[in-house]
């Protein structure tokens, strides 16, 4: 299979169809940050979470380097100092040698993050009205899903960044959270046998951790309908969920007691009830919603709890059309690994995955946050074991 | 080599083989101490190493906890601290509060200690003279296999002890690591199918995570019937593997980086040659055995230089009877995690394999450290990606 | 230069010209955070740097916490969860519990601050339209001192943000930090004898620290009549001052090595000529200036490279009439402890010098970011050994 | 208690009497060293405690390095590596790069570094037969007061290695740690004026940090006779002095929040009742005895508790001969820093004093494990603010 026949026909997108993606993509960047004050671009509380500014302009680099510097002709960079800046890889060499955390630099300040962004938009608007080479419409495809990506991380680091804020500011009116699951739980039976895993149709877009179609054998399984719920999860505290080690892994059990966690992210104890920050500032919990901001070590000491598992990638995979999903990123008991043949790109763009497949777990559906047209059946997110700040969530397996 | 080869020894034991098995085994853990000085059995150089005065403590302490304080009538302890002194998840409670560092403990003595040893064995020598309920046959069982891995354990820590002396001592002269490999290498064909994987004989020992025989589906694969060579490692260190981060995990790098690790544990270069601390002190090199104390990161490393990759513990496992294996712990791909129906042993036996099931890898084989009857087909050790004080290697897939 | 001479404007502040003083001192602090950018308010690169809005809020907070709140009849905070923000002893309890980096708040936002800032400013103004008490004048005289230490702060903290950014952007025209001493170098000779220190002037304000005037007894001296210029430091550094051990303390050597300290902070070295970053940007050092952003562990061992010393703070306390200083903190062999007969005040206020009375070093002078009025003789400023980002500097005694 | 009377047997030392306070210094070692297993030479379970195996080498390789290898004619080194392993400023170089934690150390074992030691003291034995030069004369007497202080060190680190063993074993039945002291309390009264500080007889040894014998200036100030006693200590804990911090340095009262400090180091709480580890195992608290194991922090807050001050080494030994010491090393209010006209001697030995003051306090007087001849009134000893494990104790003044 091709990289051109993986890329010909995406929804339709065809060299002035693919113009307007782009554009829009750019858009809905910016709509994602129009609630924020000029300080809310600047910080960085924890080093998993990015500045927006950072975003901002790390997104529009990225069609710099990649497009407009190789192929546009006499293309101007907007200044030779932001590679450097916006740069993810960026590690401190050469003579100017400075503290590399984001959250430390005010400068380049907003407003000239905006003028950057604007005149990458706009270079790459002149540059996609000529014709385009179907290499340079792959890279093109790629630097719009890596913005589709931080568009999901713009709206979780924002949350972290309010959501960790004394004053508990809200985001919006309109992002919403906490989508109530109105089925009942039941369990759904798998049989035996071999399925099929992977991203198959050549017609649309996927990354490479996807590719490399391949079978596997699963055993007789169930997995349940529902994702488990904020009321769910209170009974697996108020029972001592978090006091008990036997539900717990050892690196599991050593990260609560050192960082003293004893419930979800952004949940508050006031009065005895409990509240939860969300977009709209701090709220009582939705019970019936899906529980979120919980690790994947404690989504395996819920599961253990409740005398059940998660499952793997490859069983939610295969039963992903019996159930919905969309509203949590879902922890998956399969590391992540590559799948029989991977093979990662060549160059910058190769490391974009690959070089991960190590110490982290797969997570299937994506959620809220994420862009339209960003997530599908064969998408494998993938973070370290203790983060919280993404919208997870736990189904259960048997 | 087969299945059946492996454990005939152990078919043979039923109700009075099982002493001798149990003395055997007391008796083999202090023979590997023979070649001791006191001042070795005390020091404790990084956190993954014991002092093999715990070492010789704990295994002891097993039986106590397990047997003799349960079930054997009227036993006395030998001394009520020493549950404190030598249980391994040993935690600061109660009133005399003390680092827990092992290598701090000057006391109890190694003479000590010996004697806790051969007073828990004599005691349960005169236990193991009256019958014995399956149940506590069972647990006798763990307990001598728990020895055994304790042994290997006790090998590799020595080796650590006296290879990171700036005397860089010799331990023996009889122990030979560095078996050469006598065949061409080859690649082994493996088809495409359904494979069985894990223990399956109810008559042999196991521990709980080799349980649940399961079918796996493997597509064609080739398997190397030869492991890598120091000779072929050093071409990789020749030709800047080390310092190309395209080979390397993200993780992997940063921790080369952070270790300066440029080349094997033990390797020491010498007036442009390489040396290897072994159990005969510092040796030049053996160009044709299989290298060794490389962690998982290199394995890794080398394998994508090699434009391979390592194979996983079910390729492992569907192809082991085509090639030797056995004297290093060969580093799969496959993370550390339970076989479909896992279900772990109730109790504090129960927390010997499960809890560890996140952010390690799978071994696979034995190595020249691995005590007789300790290892087979299906068993599994596990190890954090970094750890290289093991006798591990590299067998190459594709 | 006498103490009288840079007092007379203190002395006539009584009832009426307290008020103007106030009013300046409000004002000041404004003026210096005109030039920057919004963003530049919000960032904390290091723990001893704060963010410039928390500056601005923390200053107009002391006069709240303690002049409006308890003697104001009917004052309304300005809101209820700004003491939990501009404490500068701040420490997470309560209900939400947040990390307490201040550089990780972007809320309140600027103009919040400000608002604050111009409501206590306002409140303040009308209070002291009415008598106030000689305790409540007190109070504010502390406060206003407190404001102009943290107006250095500023200023020595706006440095910092910018000349750690990659961009290296300018602050302004006008603040210039590198005087030429015009004079030649010369030893001033003391006699031995006995001499008093401290503060004497019950008129005149000055911090608790500096009370307890008393009798040392010095040997015969010398003492230079200049700081030590940009050349010559850059002499120390070129005979390799810094890669010898012999002229460091063990804490000063083990801190140069484990951050790679070779030279100056906010030194560059391009193309073999040494740059400095200044509040106009990277400069050219100017040879003739006081050396500066320098820690204790360097003017140290400058001194022992020169085969001379630095003073105590009594040497330099006695000799200060016979030469200038004011353009950097010098920094002296005395260690920071108590006068004899020191009294801490009571209350929260008597915190504010006595708890850092160990492990710290005494700098004495005042320098070009002191606010007007704010050192004197008997001034006694103090920083941990290692520090660097006031503007310090270096003279020699022998 | 007059200087004089304590060097009594110094003046005495002259050629042929020097040999034979070699001799028994080089005995007395050995002889702390008898109730020791094996085991306990080797461990270190903190950075400040050395092994005593270390120490044994340590002091015999400083002869060798400064006598034996540069003036013995035809000196054969005992072991090439010995220096090493025993160099306290040893730092990994060369090819076999090892950690260098003293504690890890299990080989040299214990009979080879008696060996080495008996090598030393053999051929020192034989050089100190033909004259020296006075030179010569004066780094053996450098020698044997290093011996001397690692004396004090070796008791006080075989304390610490068996007082944090869970088991606390016993040291001996002899060394008695808690003299009473049968004096009753009061305060001498001392008067201001001029006081000569520093050790003055050119006859006798001192260090050179002793020296430069100088005048200072006292305010009146009284000083106790006696040392806080444990009783008292136990007043201050009862009356909740280690949870208010107003008593304590920032920094002392950040030092016991982390480190969970609520007591002097080896103190015990049972049923209700203080216990403390001594030399002879767990023993109730003798009531009388003077509060030992304290850290500065500790002593500071006590005296601000009880309203008075620690004294400054000047306030100390201006007054010493009014009052009996030498069961305790008394920490002063004064930083460890050069006297007036303070230089440090050439070379290695130069490295002595000098380079340690910055940071740390002085204690003066001397301790029941102090070596006889080794203190005197103008002895400095320093340490760092928050270390316990010498015999520190408490003397108050206002």
């Amino acid at each position: 299979m091709s990289n051109q026949e993986r890329f010909d026909t995406f929804f339709m997108i065809k060299t002035e169809n693919i113009v307007t993606f782009f554009l829009e993509t750019r858009q809905y960047t910016e709509t994602i940050c129009k609630p924020l004050e000029i300080e809310d671009y600047v910080v960085q509380p924890i080093v998993d979470v990015s500045p927006p500014k950072w975003h901002l302009g790390h997104t529009s680099w990225f069609f710099e380097e990649f497009i407009l510097k190789p192929y546009k002709p006499n293309y101007r960079l907007f200044d030779d100092d932001f590679a450097f800046v916006f740069n993810s890889y960026y590690e401190n060499v050469g003579k100017r040698v400075v503290r590399n955390d984001r959250g430390n630099l005010s400068r380049p300040g907003v407003a000239k993050v905006y003028d950057y962004r604007h005149y990458v938009t706009n270079e790459m608007k002149e540059f996609l009205q000529s014709e385009i080479s179907s290499e340079i419409e792959e890279i093109l495809l790629i630097g719009i899903h890596h913005e589709k990506q931080h568009q999901e991380l713009l709206i979780t680091d924002i949350k972290y960044i309010l959501g960790n804020n004394p004053l508990l500011p809200k985001y919006n009116d309109s992002f919403q959270e906490n989508p109530v699951q109105d089925v009942k739980q039941k369990w759904i039976e798998m049989n035996e046998g071999i399925y099929e895993i992977g991203h198959s149709d050549p017609e649309t877009f996927c990354y490479d951790n996807e590719l490399g179609r391949h079978k596997v054998y699963l055993h007789e399984y169930r997995i349940s309908n529902k994702l488990v719920t904020n009321d769910e999860f209170i009974e697996f505290i108020d029972s001592g969920g978090y006091k008990d080690f036997n539900y717990w892994h050892a690196e599991g059990w050593d990260w609560i007691q050192q960082n003293n966690i004893h419930q979800p992210m952004y949940w508050h104890k006031i009065e005895n009830q409990w509240y939860q920050y969300t977009a709209q500032g701090l709220q009582k919990i939705t019970k019936e919603a899906p529980v979120t901001h919980i690790s994947y070590f404690e989504a395996f000491a819920y599961s253990q709890w409740k005398k059940c598992r998660l499952p793997t990638e490859f069983e939610w995979e295969a039963a992903e059309e019996n159930f919905n999903w969309g509203s949590r990123w879902e922890w998956t008991e399969s590391a992540y690994l590559p799948y029989p043949g991977y093979k990662k790109d060549k160059g910058a763009l190769g490391e974009y995955n690959g070089k991960f497949m190590v110490n982290q777990k797969v997570l299937r559906g994506g959620s809220v946050a994420t862009s339209t047209n960003h997530t599908r059946p064969t998408y494998r997110n993938f973070f370290q074991t203790n983060l919280r700040w993404q919208f997870t969530g736990i189904r259960l397996a048997k």
